[in-house]
């Protein structure tokens, strides 16, 4: 038997960067598969886009504009009228993993780990060998341009081409990449389907998209008010590890364990310190934060779950609105009915808190339509952005595979309904580096439910009284079919003249299925409709729904 | 409207570490939920030992062992006979995110991303503020113990306690730390479970158990023999993106691009180096490699497209063999029948060997069996190393779904079935970080679909005998009963005596019915071993199945 030594193992110890990690593993970044690979890119700079000029206050206005430049290879590019990024920050804003202004904030935000811009940048330059090339200006006066690649051994930025100019009408972010391996799909896990759901979750914000046909299609604002601005907050005790305390409380300058408590964390009162002082007497809260150790942590950490607070700040964490998510829903898939339900904030882990929406629309552009068939769908968002993969995987999914929805007359199956949930919160505990699920946490996936089913009860009576026409327009039918070759019999045997019997006989069966009769009417009128409508289309093709 | 502006923003820039970055999403390194978040600490240290102890040519003993120690608290030790880790690589080994012996080899290897015992050591540290403690030597001679913790802002060891004495029977590694949040459960998705199928995957290894109620369980080993040792490869050409072969241009020492590629590259002679010249007359092969740009590499890619290759070096990739994985199944799941299938090494993403196993073991204690019930079960494997999460994001998954099942006579629901899949490769491309799932390649899938279908064909006759015999016990049951009937009214009517009817009645059933028969006195001589078997088991209940 073979038998080597450690020594001769171990001469191959190397450590790794985190970019080389990502290098070898994108499929971990959302990477796998190439359709999925060119939504994963419009993705991380339309994300950032948005969260930029949130930050800034200013309404989003952002053009993605995709080229067809070779085989299975595109140019990207996503612009936005953002706050720009400092010249002296870029390489790192775009070409280090894991750097950023959002990974240390408690606050809610759409990014919240610096890894989408740098993978993007990492797989342009390993698919292309191109660098990406950015143009930006903070203050509409001064611009520059550069390009940057990653020096992925290091993980730090190469920034070169570096060019600045004065430009009076631009202030904002354009990056714009090569990328290969990838391809353009108008499906549902494209990129138009992505813009479209973002439109959706952001009714603030326009977005002007070029498919590589040259087509372009524009998401209007539908409201032209600012969301309120999430802040960041201080956590709320009960979401606290032991290990998170000890490490706010090395990090502190406050003189004492007790200010300390009070200063860094949200609902700790003197009276909620004096609580905690009798439940840990071991503890010397007077001590300096500094000096607490592990068992002192572990010690206030077991007295905290003992005493009861007041539920954290929900200020903290900003849903879409009921309102809102009503004009999104009605300009971009404009259902014949819909139940919109915003529910009160909640917490998971103890002190994290989150806010579920959700929606249930029928008619009109929802769930999926082609000629052959139509079925509902789910439309799952985390803090306004749309998740169009991993689905098997995710709390949203599994919400809503856990509702008896015959209950609500709902069958997702064969109707046209789309199932709409947004997740708000300042952590999303996302299954995988690529954000594309929501771990399956039970206090989420339970507060989905609830939300969906609020919902759902919102259109149950409405899709009951759908089913009830759809039922007396069968029998309506059937009836009519009869009533000619009843007519004309009953006319043999009477004499009677057979026009005026059918009348007769179809005024009795209208009568008795009037909704029926009404319901016919309706589809006819609409047929028209649709059919200007599809005319008006074709004249103003450059505007989409 | 606030209008902020993008130097106020970027105050707040900061760079973080990989350590920070996994300690704040732990669930994308497994640590979700208490039950998974145990079997993922085992799962790394176990899968640790059996990589060093065959890179050593040592047959594995491993001990697992746990203890509760508080609420959902425990001590975990996993102690191997492996090469050990030298002194002045242990804090880095187990302490450091991203350092290791594997992640830059190209060969077959369980770990393959130096992530998972740092994992651990930071779940360790978070949930209870302890270092792990480690004992190891490399010789049987010196020996040494030491404490471990992440510096987490800086991902670096910071080992304490080094105390270094001499042992004349220890040669290997002992990591034991303690962790909270974590739950022990005997379930599917438990450490048992996940220890027992490492055993069916390996069984060149031998592992004893300990759980937390002092229970001890031998996993024996079934084969004396090591398994045939991967060897670092070559890549093949096929298998190269642009960037890949620039970057091993790059850092080659070969003087001409020709030598370059034939040195570097397996399965490429000087033919072949004639044949690219040919087809790519643009790059010039006699320049040094080192002045190889992307349009060339890019250039290069293309013919290499175009040539005609062998398949790579199928010996990179070794399976666990048919007669291995027989033996295993024999003295683990102990079948009633069993079909093994070794497929021959196939290639993905153009020239990434590997090899898939299939396997479909009927009855014994194949499937899930309970006291209400039975169904079949997918045993997943990449690399011999257990799956026993995230099932829906896999490509076995996948392909066991997209199996018509009905063809084989086999129904997952409602039979004891097991099947087995291992999928053996220098690269297992895991959808995620946690590596619980096999991305879901096309290639992949397809060859999984075959290997299991192969498989299926060769217990599908045993089932359809079964079957049968299940059918006409059914038949012979029912007219036995009515013949006791049947002989009482004969008997009024004719006066012959019912129990030489009854005997009469009963031989004509049997010869008609002789399987229904013999299977029944099967059952009644297997529920007398079963029993037999019972009471053996309670008598030496200190060695596991």
């Amino acid at each position: 038997m073979v038998d080597i030594k450690a020594e001769e193992i171990f001469k191959e110890f190397k450590e790794h960067s985190i970019a080389e990690f990502f290098k070898k593993n994108r499929q971990m970044l959302g990477y796998s598969g190439m359709v999925r690979s060119l939504v994963t890119i419009v993705h991380e700079y339309v994300t950032n886009s948005l969260d930029a000029c949130e930050e800034a206050g200013i309404l989003p206005d952002i053009n993605v504009k995709i080229d067809e430049i070779g085989e299975y290879k595109y140019r990207i590019n996503v612009t936005d009228n953002g706050p720009g990024i400092p010249k002296k920050y870029v390489g790192k804003a775009l070409g280090t993993i894991l750097a950023g202004t959002k990974f240390h904030r408690y606050m809610q935000q759409r990014g919240q780990q610096g890894i989408g811009a740098a993978g993007c940048l990492l797989f342009a330059q390993t698919t292309t060998g191109k660098p990406i090339h950015v143009k930006s200006s903070t203050d509409n006066k001064k611009a520059y341009t550069c390009d940057i690649l990653i020096d992925t051994a290091k993980n730090q930025p190469i920034v070169t081409n570096i060019n600045e100019f004065y430009s009076d009408n631009f202030r904002g972010l354009s990056v714009e990449g090569e990328f290969a391996d990838i391809k353009y799909e108008n499906s549902e896990h494209g990129v138009f389907e992505y813009l479209k759901r973002t439109a959706l979750a952001n009714p603030h914000c326009q977005i002007n998209f070029i498919d590589p046909e040259g087509k372009s299609y524009l998401f209007v604002r539908a409201v032209e008010q600012m969301p309120q601005r999430p802040k960041p907050i201080q956590p709320h005790p009960l979401g606290l590890t032991t290990n998170d305390l000890l490490e706010f409380a090395h990090s502190s300058e406050s003189r004492k364990i007790s200010s300390f408590l009070i200063e860094t964390f949200t609902r700790v009162t003197q009276n909620k310190v004096n609580e905690l002082r009798e439940l840990a007497p071991s503890v010397d809260l007077d001590k300096s934060p500094k000096e607490m150790t592990w068992v002192d942590a572990e010690e206030l950490i077991k007295s905290i779950r003992k005493v009861k607070w007041i539920a954290p700040d929900a200020t903290s964490v900003i849903p879409i609105g009921e309102d809102q998510i009503k004009i999104a829903l009605k300009n971009i898939l404009n259902p014949e009915y819909m139940s919109v339900v915003e529910r009160k904030p909640k917490v998971f882990r103890g002190g994290i808190p989150f806010i579920v929406e959700a929606a249930v629309a029928y008619g009109g552009n929802a769930g999926r339509q082609t000629d052959q068939e139509v079925s509902g769908n789910i439309l799952r968002f985390a803090n306004r952005v749309p998740l169009l993969f991993d689905s098997g995987n995710c709390a949203i999914t599994e919400a809503a595979k856990e509702i008896d929805w015959k209950r609500y007359n709902i069958d997702i199956e064969t109707q046209p309904i789309s199932i709409f949930v947004n997740v708000s919160s300042v952590y999303i505990p996302y299954s995988g580096v690529g954000k594309e699920a929501i771990s399956k946490e039970d206090e989420i996936i339970e507060e989905i439910k609830l939300a969906i089913m609020e919902a759902a009860r919102g259109v149950q009576n409405f899709i009951r009284g759908k089913e009830h026409v759809a039922f007396e327009v069968g029998r309506y039918k059937t009836i009519m079919r009869y009533a000619k070759q009843l007519s004309l019999n009953l006319s043999e045997i009477t004499g009677e003249n057979q026009d005026r019997i059918l009348k007769e006989l179809e005024n009795i069966i209208v009568a008795h299925y009037p909704k029926a009769k009404l319901n016919e009417e309706e589809k006819n009128e609409k047929e028209k409709t649709t059919e200007s409508n599809k005319n008006k289309e074709i004249e103003d093709s450059e505007t989409a729904d």
